[in-house]
C-alpha cells in the first residue's frame, strides 16, 4: 500500500536544466535564465515553486539541474525548500531526468513536471486546469496542458485535441513538430490546436510503466545511476556512467507520442517561455511612448524600446524600436524583432574565447 | 635687451581650460576631451604639445588649465615637461588665461596660443603658416590661423580676409559671430572666409599693450594676481581674488577684434575640433561597413555605425548609423547625427544628480 499523502499532495518536479543564451548578456551558462529575476522581484524558478505553494495540495517539490547551478538554487530556495536537489551528471533530454523524479517518488504520487523558466501570468486558470486533470491522472492518465496559441508560432510544437474524455480534458488526436508558417496559421485558425508548453502531470509509476515499455534500457539506466548515487542532504548525484549511458530523449518523443492514455488540457493562462528578448518586451510594463525599461536608464525622445541596465546607467535619445541590454561587462544592442540575432552575437563571442558567455556578470 | 632666443623661440602656450560633456559619457568634469585619447594612442593634449616638439623653433610651453587637472597634465606631459603650468583658480575665458603666459613670458617671445583639444592633421601645413606669419609676429601684428571651411557650419565664428600684408599672410578685415545657416553657405560660396579656430601667435609684449589699451583693468586684475602667485616647480597658482576680479572675457571679443594690426594665416591642415561624436566618426578610420570601431566590440550586420568601449564587450547586431560609447559605468546610444543631444542625456543626468558626470570612467 502507499501512503495516503502520496495519492493527495502533488509533487512539483521543476526541470531546471537549461543554460541558454538566448537571453544573453543577462543569461551566462553559470547563471542561466531560470535563476535571473526577468519579470520582476523573482526569479523564474522562484515563481515556478511559488506555483504550487498551496501545501494541501502540493508536497515539497524535486529539482533536476545541471551541478554548476545547484548552490544558486539552494540559495534561491532556502524559503521554499526541496525535497530533492537531483544534479545530472549532464544533461540527458528531459526524459531521463524525469524518471529520476519518477523513481524517487512514491509510485503513486502524481508528479507535475514544469520547466522553471516560463511565465504564467494566471497561476489560478492553471491549478483549475491541474484539478480538472486530476481524475484522469489518478486513473492512470498521462496529462499535458494545452496553451492556447495566440499567434502562428513556428518555434513550438503543437497538440490536436480530439474527444473530451473528462470536463476539459481532451484524449490527445496528435502531437506535431514545429509547423511551417502556413501550417501554423492554419491551427490557430482551426481553433482545435494548442500549443506544447512542456507541462505535465502524471503518476510517478504511469511514467515508469510507460517508460518501461517504450524505453527499457532508458529506465534501466536511470535505476543504476540511482543505486550508485551519492546522497548528501536533500542532494541526489546519480552515479555519472551508468547515466550518461542513457540516450538522450524528450519526454514528447520517448513517452507522450507513443502511449495511449495521453490527455491534453486546453488552458489560458498567460503563459509564455520568455524565449528571446523580444518576449521580455511583450511581457513588460510599457510606459507612454511603449519603452519598457529597467534598471538605471536616461531615455529621451526614444519610443519602442526595451532597455535594461544591471549595472552601467544606460542612456539613449531619438532612438526608436531597439533591444539595449547592459551589464557590468557587456552591452547588446539590436534591432526590436530581431532578437533571434543574440544567436548571431553569442556564435561570435564563442568564436573570440570571450569571457562573458560563462561568468556571471 | 630682450635674451636673443626669445625672438626666435616660440613658446607654445596651451589652453586646457575645457571640460565639456559633449563627448560625455568619456569626456568627464574631471577628465575632459583634452586628456583623452579620442583618435589615437595620445591625448589630445599630448598632440597638442608634440606639435611643438622641433627644439630649433619652440622653447618649452606654458599650460593654463583648472587645478583639478594638473596632477593628470603633469603626469602626460613628463616627457615634453613645460615651463610652467598655470591653475587658473576658475575660468575667466581665454582673455585673462593667455595674459597671464603673457606675463610670464619674455616680452619679445613669441607666443603660439592653441587648445589643447582640436585635431590637426596636416602638421607640416600648420608649420609651414607659423613661419608665413613669424615677419609680422615679429613686427608686433597679432595672428590669427583661418582655417579653410569645408562646410556651412553654424557653430563657429568666422574671419573674412582683407588684403594680402606677407606671403599668404592677409590683414583681418572683419571677424563674424557664428552664422546661420544661409550666411554660412555664402561664406562657404565666397571664398574669402575661414573659420576662426582659436589658434593664435603674437609677442608677448604686442598682446599685452592690446589689453593695456582695450582691457585695462583685466590686465591690472591678472598682474595682481600674479604678483600674489603661489609658486611650486612649474606650477604656478594665481592669487585668488585677484585673478577673480577679472572680467571673463575671450580674446577675439577682448583683443582681437578691436586691434588695427591684425592678420591671419590661410591654412588647410586637417584641423577639427572634435566637439562631437559626429565628428570623431569622420574623424576615425572607417571598416568596409562604414563602422569606426575601437575596443572591444562585436558588430554584426551593421553600418555606419560609431561603437566605441572603454571596458564592455559592446555587441550590435543589424543595427544602422548609430552611436554607441560604452565605459565602465555608462553606455550612450544616440542615432548618428544627433551627437548635440548628447547635451539632453547630460542634463537629465545632472537633473539626477548622478555621479557618472564627475568620476572619471
Amino acid at each position: 500500500m502507499e501512503p495516503a499523502i502520496s495519492t493527495t499532495l502533488i509533487t512539483p518536479v521543476i526541470l531546471s536544466g537549461g543554460s541558454g543564451t538566448r537571453l544573453w548578456p543577462l543569461s551566462r551558462s553559470r547563471k542561466p535564465k531560470q535563476l535571473l529575476a526577468l519579470t520582476g522581484e523573482h526569479t523564474m524558478l522562484q515563481m515556478t515553486a511559488a506555483r504550487c505553494i498551496d501545501r494541501a495540495r502540493f508536497g515539497p517539490g524535486i529539482i533536476v539541474t545541471n551541478a554548476l547551478h545547484a548552490q544558486e538554487i539552494a540559495v534561491q530556495l532556502t524559503e521554499d525548500r526541496p525535497a530533492a536537489i537531483i544534479l545530472e551528471p549532464a544533461g540527458r533530454n528531459t526524459a531521463p531526468a524525469i524518471a529520476i523524479a519518477a523513481l524517487e517518488s512514491a509510485p503513486g504520487a502524481p508528479l507535475l513536471v514544469m520547466p522553471s523558466d516560463h511565465v504564467i501570468e494566471d497561476c489560478p486558470a492553471f491549478i483549475a486546469a491541474i484539478e480538472r486533470a486530476m481524475p484522469l491522472v489518478e486513473a492512470g492518465w498521462l496529462v499535458t496542458f494545452g496553451i492556447a496559441p495566440d499567434k502562428p508560432e513556428t518555434g513550438y510544437g503543437y497538440i490536436r485535441r480530439g474527444g473530451e474524455v473528462a470536463p476539459g480534458v481532451h484524449k490527445v488526436d496528435a502531437f506535431i513538430e514545429k509547423p511551417d508558417l502556413e501550417r501554423a496559421q492554419a491551427y490557430l485558425a482551426d481553433g482545435n490546436y494548442s500549443w506544447n508548453g512542456g507541462i505535465f502531470l502524471f503518476r510517478a509509476d504511469a511514467y515508469i510503466a510507460a517508460l518501461e515499455r517504450f524505453e527499457p534500457d532508458m529506465l534501466a539506466a536511470v535505476r543504476a545511476s540511482l543505486e550508485g548515487a551519492a546522497r548528501e542532504g536533500a542532494m541526489i548525484i546519480p552515479a555519472a556512467e551508468a547515466f550518461l549511458s542513457s540516450k538522450s530523449e524528450s519526454i514528447d518523443y520517448a513517452v507522450m507520442e507513443r502511449a495511449e492514455q495521453v490527455a491534453v488540457v486546453p488552458v489560458e493562462m498567460g503563459w509564455s517561455d520568455v524565449g528571446s528578448w523580444d518576449a521580455l518586451h511583450m511581457l513588460g510594463k510599457p510606459d507612454a511612448a511603449a519603452n519598457v525599461i529597467q534598471g538605471d536608464v536616461v531615455a529621451i525622445d526614444t519610443r519602442g524600446c526595451l532597455i535594461r541596465s544591471e549595472g552601467p546607467v544606460v542612456t539613449a535619445a531619438g532612438v526608436e524600436d531597439l533591444i539595449i541590454v547592459a551589464t557590468r561587462d557587456a552591452v547588446m544592442i539590436l534591432p526590436r524583432g530581431s532578437s533571434q540575432d543574440v544567436k548571431k552575437i553569442v556564435e561570435a563571442l564563442k568564436a573570440r574565447g570571450h569571457p562573458t558567455l560563462d561568468i556571471p556578470f
